[in-house]
This record gives structure tokens, sequence and C-alpha cells, in this order.
């Protein structure tokens, strides 16, 4: 009895909308909090800094149990990624780093915190989803443009090593280097640099130039198109659904074609007789 | 009485063709002077550039009393933010300033009477109206975009301070140079320098080049489908409005499968009579 | 008699295909002519230049004489934009050129004759003439760009002209590397320069390219969706005539509801009968 | 009869799912031999690497051979690009390069060896089919953009060959040039440079930039849309076939405007009578 009755003020806690704003603002706190610290602070600040970080990291663990208590079926819990999601940097954050190396390390888990703004606002987390889901779909084109990349970084690397290292030392390098390219960052400075020895290597950078962009805008087109259609479908799914509701609120048979032939089909059995 | 025909004067100037074109023509004019402040000029048309601003702010603050005396209503007058947009531009573009250091202020402040074309020109109006309107749609996806952006300068100023303070010294300065990453501008210099120390740097430049990017793209779509919603919502319904007109002028009653039907149904009473 | 044979023997000749197929050839002869020239010939190719740069001028007078002679009606030839584009693209490059100073000039001119590919393929005129077309619709955004680009420029070379005035030195110039941030065109260079007088002028680049950016996309989006719904109505309507031919093949009236009406009022009338 | 036997089991083999993945594996596992190469490998790799290569060269011969066996009519083998296409990149890979010179081009070849991984995976190759399938519908606006290069090139070599040779040599280091500055790589350094010459040289560029610009964009949208119009042409007809196809398993003849006139026409005939 008594644990139902705090399940309920758990659930009570989680649904009131100021604990959600204050959960807000403390997330916004601690991203501010990690602003601040890239500046240099006067001496004073540092134990203040500690303490709202201390402050922070318990907060965020009262709310994620409180979380976890509310609902009423465990294991729920566990099936949300979202859960897991700030869980796990939660939990991260938790652990203490007095090491001057681990330091870093901590201030940097410290900053993923500021990750919990889009578990904790909706919109967000629709919005990462849609964007997720739109990558399978555009698994072969990234496939197709890799192989391109690949071929690519592999004859530069056999035919410029000599000339650069610094950018065609290994595959892993002539990558990079055309992912430069890509971006048309300094491009014609690599090029240059190659066609001194082989004066015909503007035809590879052009036709890498080339193919990367057409894969590119293909995968552009392919994502507007999808992103259209599925747009188009829900406006008609929805136009449709609005329809029937007006003609089923009118307390009216829909009126089709085969409604119609039914009615004639009656009259001239009529007729017949 | 005489109030009235007064109002009645202003009106009319104020709607007169030639006394609109004369207000374009000065506020092309006054943009002229400022670009023509720009250069250095004889000695003899300092003078006349006075006057001419002198003269420009005199007209424009006769044209804002003109159009405010015209308006019956006194208080639609500041209902309108073109109107406020237009005395907050004139009104302080009439504050003095022989102050050396006031004279920076008073030619920067002359530059906005540009925008007076703005407010002058409808289909400007209408314009920048529309671009306003489609920003907060948009702010989700630019939230999601600030969110990257702030985690990736708090991790890069958090690691790559000490490598280069005039790239990474801050949170703020991160930003900026995180802006001239995504624009591609220079962008391999600031990650040669960060993998001198850190060999995998690269993948921090990568991912934030992906995310950004195809943060951006998602913004792009996400307007492209909401004009070309809006045009085909606007073309279908002009369409039917059109149809619906032609019937009415024929004298028709429209013609649907719900008359046919109700057509039907007479001729079956008729035929169990 | 005589003069309406030679008109007919004109037509011929104008229409026939041999002969269309030697001016595109005459064409491109010239265009390579004009490549060839830019690389350092041998000294016998020199006359060999000449006497071609000659007969492709003779030709092209023939040519645009025949056009004009094939003509029955000689007021329709100056109604044609592309015949005065021809004919003065012709003359021009006849004018003699002896000297030192001019010869840049002819050469400059025969450079133009290339363009003629563009008059003679008709695919490359209709690309062109819906090129033209597209962009008056723009006029407002292009408007509205210039007075931001011209607000800015006015501010640059107000603020940052002492620092340096071969970027700000007057509104012209200022207007040039705006357009160059615009591009993204070593944009840092130019702001990290001012940001030293003016540390916070990294708000005026950002907002620069903000409102450019956005602007820009809003043109293009404009030119997208105008394309669509022209490419839209088209298929719309030749869909639309083809069905009604086939219609009228098969020799039916077209069932439409309101002829469907029009026989359930035949029908009642038969019943009251 | 064992001869027929033996192309069965050729099929089968064929057929073969494992089989099919351990192809694609020893592709991967050819390109991973080609990344691995541009590393400086420890001594004792050498020999590995020199048998993996063999042991690859003789497996794709062998599979080729069973492909081509396995067809029953064998002259088809001929008349899929793909089979060509594979049957090339195995024998070429084949020829021993023992020379130091011909070293580099047998890697080479071998780089290209990861292209058969678009041959093998069937969405790759469609894919490719369409990528390739664009390309002639754009013709146009190429043979465009080509005019407008090829023109600037002629008078870019003309006017600035004496400022920069290196940028303006001959009209091909030309086209490469105005390339460049059309992907905004370093185009001020190349237009500042001819600018102290001829001042008023920024149009040339700024009218280049918009021409190839515009008609780029042309060439998107022209894509865009085409690419758009295919898909919902075949959206369309799925849904039509689907709704047909539905009709039909109900057992109705579908009922449109024909049909109902048909059934009123037969009503009238029986009033008639």
């Amino acid at each position: 009895m008594q644990a139902s009755e705090l399940q309920n003020r758990f659930e009570q806690i989680r649904a009131n909308k100021w604990f959600e704003a204050f959960v807000v603002s403390v997330i916004v706190i601690s991203a501010l909090l990690v602003g601040a610290k890239t500046y240099e602070l006067p001496a004073g600040f540092g134990s203040v800094t500690l303490l709202l970080d201390w402050f922070i990291s318990a907060f965020f663990l009262t709310e994620i149990t409180i979380r976890f208590l509310a609902e009423r079926q465990k294991r729920y819990f566990f099936k949300s990624f979202w859960n897991w999601f700030d869980t796990l940097i939660v939990v991260i954050s938790l652990i203490p780093a007095d090491d001057a190396e681990l330091a870093v390390i901590a201030r940097l888990v410290r900053v993923f915190r500021v990750l919990r703004m889009i578990s904790i606002i909706p919109e967000l987390r629709i919005l990462l989803v849609s964007l997720v889901k739109a990558l399978p779909q555009l698994g072969y084109v990234m496939l197709l443009m890799f192989i391109i990349f690949y071929i690519y970084a592999a004859v530069g690397s056999t035919l410029f090593e000599e000339i650069n290292p610094k950018l065609w030392g290994d595959i892993t390098i002539s990558l990079l280097t055309l992912f430069r390219v890509m971006t048309f960052e300094d491009w014609t400075d690599v090029m240059y640099e190659t066609m001194e020895v082989y004066p015909l290597s503007w035809a590879y950078y052009l036709t890498f130039i080339f193919f990367t962009a057409f894969a590119f805008l293909n995968m552009v087109i392919g994502i507007v198109v999808n992103v259209m259609e599925r747009e188009n479908e829900k406006a008609r799914a929805e136009k449709l659904a609005l329809l029937k509701a007006e003609k089923a609120a009118e307390g009216f048979e829909e009126v089709t074609l085969d409604t119609i032939m039914k009615e004639l089909k009656t009259i001239k059995a009529k007729l017949d007789k």
C-alpha cells in the first residue's frame, strides 16, 4: 500500500511541469558551466564551479532515480533508448577524477551532459530519430562513394607518395586529402604540386571532383524526393481521414460510383417487375 | 471643417503617384550620397553633401509627418511595424553629431536610411516578411545545430587550447573557429595543426562537418518542402475557386455524385408510385 | 520571275541539311582556331591562321547574306533577335585590325564568333531563352540582395577603411570584398584583420553571411518551385489533350457527371409521361 | 549428357549463396590488400602479399570461367556489359609485371579490381546505370557550359597571358584556372593579380561566376525535376495496378462513368419498351 503511494507520488513528480522546467534549467546551467570553464576564471570561482558540478551530478542522479521509480513496469524503463542514454551520461560523469590526466577526460564527459538537452526536449528527439532513419536509405550511395574514394586514394598514394608523403603517405592520409579536395579546400595547391611531376594529373582531380559531386548530388536528391513523398503521403492520408469523418458526422453513407451502380441495379430490377 | 479639409489634402498627397516616386528618388539619392562619401571627394563637395544631408533629413521628416497626419485614426499609424521602422530611422538620423567620435556613428546611422527602400516598396516588404516567417519553423533544427556547435566547441577548447589559443582560447572563439570549419575556409590548416599533437583529431573535424552538413541539408529541405506545399495549396485553392465561379456564371448547379444519387432516388420513388 | 527563282534556290540552300552541317563545322573550326592561337605556334602556321581567318569571315558573311536573301519578307529577318546577333558578330569581326593595339581587340572579337554555336543549335537557343526568362522573376530578391550588399559595404568602408584600404577603400571595393566573403574565399583572413581593431566585428561578417545565404537560398527555391510548376502544368495539359484525342478517335462522346445527369433527366421525363 | 551435367553443376555453383558471399569476401580482401600495400610493411609481409595476389588472380579467373561455363547460350555472356567489365579487369591484372617501371602499372591495375564490387552488388549496378542514364539528358546544358568556359578561357589567355603564364599560358591551362575559379578556390588571388594591370577585370570574374553558377543551378534543377517526375510516374502506376488487382480479386467489374452510362442506356431502352 505504502509502496503504491510512493509510486504515485513519483509519477506525479515526473509529470509535474515545474519539475520538467527545473530539469531543463539544470541542463542549461550545466552547459553554461562547461562553457564558463573554458575562460580563465578568477581564483574564487574554482570552488563555486566544483560545488555546482557536484550539485548537478547529484541532481541528475536523483532525477533519473525518480524516473526509474515512477515507472510501474521496471523493465519498460530499459526498453527506451533515451533512458539508457541518460543513465549512461549520468553514471559516467559520477566517476571521480582527481588525477591530472583524468581531469581532462572528466571535463570532456561533463560536456556530453549537454546532450541531455536532446533527450529532454521531445521535438529534438523526433528530429534526431528522423535524421538517423534517413541514413540507411542512403546506404548504397554512401558505399558507392566510399568505393570511389578508396580507388582514388589507392591510385593517389601509389603515384604521388614520393611527391608529398604528408598528403599521400598511405591510404588513410590519401583518403583525408581527397576529402579535402572534395571540400575544394586549397585543392589547387595539392594539384599544382603533383602536376609538376605528372603534368596530366589534373585529370585525376577533375574526374574525382566530378564523380563525388555527382554522387553527392544524387544522394541529396534521393533524400529530398524521399522526404517529399513521405510528406505528400501523410497530407493525402490526413485529408482522406478528414473527409470520411465529415461524411460520418453528417450521418451520410458515402456516395461512390459503386453505390450509384447498386442504386441503378435496383431501379432496373423494379422495371423488370 | 477646416481640419477635415487639411486631412483630405494630406491623404491626397500620400496617395499621389508622383509623391511616391519622389520619395523613392530621395531614398536612392540618400543611398548614392552614402556611397559617394566613401570616396575621397574634392574639397568643394563637402558643403554640397552637408546640404544634401540636411535636405534629405528635412524631407524624410516632412514625409513621415504627412503620412501621420493623413491617417484618420492616429493610433492605427502606430500599429504598423513599418511606420515604427521609418520613424525610428528618421528620428535617429536627426540627432546632431559634430563631435569627431560621433561623426562615424552619424554616418553609420545615415547608411540605414537605405533600409527605407524596403519599407517603401511593397514587394520587398512582402519578401522580407515571408523570410522572417520561415525562420521559426526552423527553430528546432537551429537549436539542434547550436547544441552540436556548443558540444564541439567545448571539446575543442578543452583539448586544443594549448595548441593555438587564437583559435581555441575560449568557447566563443571556438564557436567562431567551428563556423569557419563549416564554411570549409582553410579548415585543413586548423586540422593539420591539431593533428600534430592529437593524430586522431581528424575524426573530430570530419564528424563535425558530417553532422552540421546533414543538419543544414535537413533545414534546407524543410524550407523547400514547406514552400512547395504552400504554393501547391494556393494553386489548388485558386483553381477550385475559378471552377466554381465558372459554374455559377453559367447558372448551373454543380453536378456531383451526391446530386446524381438524389436524382436516382426521385426516379425510384416515381417507379414505386 | 528570275528573282523568285533565286529566292527559291536560296531557300533551298538555307534548308539544306548539308549546308547546316557545314556551317556548324566552320563555327567549330573558328573556335579551334581561337584556341590554337593561344599556344605558341611555329612560324609557318602564322599565314595559315591568317588565311583561315579570312575564309571564315568570308563564309560567315556569305551565309548571313544567303539567310537574308532567302527571307521572303525582308523585314521579318530583322524581327529575330538571333539574326541581329549573328549579323553583329559577323560585321564586327570584319573590321580590319592591323594596329598592334587593335590586334588584341580583333582577336577578342573573333572569340565571340564561338557564340554563333548558340544561335545555330536550336536546343541551346531554347535553353538560353529559358534562362533569361527566369531572371526577371527573381528581380525583387536580387534587389533585396543588392540592398543588403550596399548597406554592409557602406558600413564596411566607413569603419574598416583605415585598417585595409585595399579591401575597404571605397564602396565599390567593399562590394567586391563582400562578394568574396559570400563565396567563403579566405573570408576569415579579412575578418581576423578587422577583429584586431574591432573585436566584435565577427558579428558583421556572420550576420552578412547569414542574410545573403538566406536570400540566396530563397532565390534558388523560387526558381525550383517555378520550374516544377511549369513542368507539372505542361505534363497535365499534355495528358488531358491525349485523353481527349483518344476519346475523339474512338468516336465516343466523353462521359462526365454532367452527361450522366442529362441522361437521368430524360429518363425521369419518360417516367412522367 | 556429361556436358549437360557439368553445365548444371556450374549453374548450381553460380547460384549458390555461399559462393557469392565468398566472391564478395575475396573482392574485399583484394581491396584491403591494395590499401595495405600503401603502408610500409615489414619485410616478412612481402611474400604474403605476393601469395595473396596470386591467389586472388587465380580465384577471379576461376570464378569468371565458372560464370562463362554456367551460361547455357555462350553468346549471351558477351551481351552483358558487366561480364565484359569483369573479364577485362581479370585479364589485365593477369599480365605479369616484373619490371620496375611496369610494377607501378601492375599495382594500379590491381586497384581497379575494387570496381568488381560494383559489378557483384546488384544495387550498386542499378545506381551506376541510373547515374549514367541521367548524363545525356544534361548534354545541352553541359555543351552550353563548355561554350561559356571556352569563350572565357580564350579571352583570359589573350588578355592575361603576359601577367601570369602559369595560370593563363594557353587555352587548356586557362580552362583549368577557370574551373578553379568556379570552385571558389583562391579565386581572389587570381583576380587581384590581373586587376593590377586591368582594374576592371573583376567584371570578367563576376560575370563568369554568375553564368556558370546559373547554368549549374539549371542543371541540378533539371535532374531534380526529372527524377521526381519519374518517381511520381512510378508511384502512380503502382497504385493503379494495385487498385485494379484488388478489384479483380473481389470478382468485381470495375465501375466507371462509362459502365454507369451503359446501365442507364439499358434502363432507358426498357422504359421505351
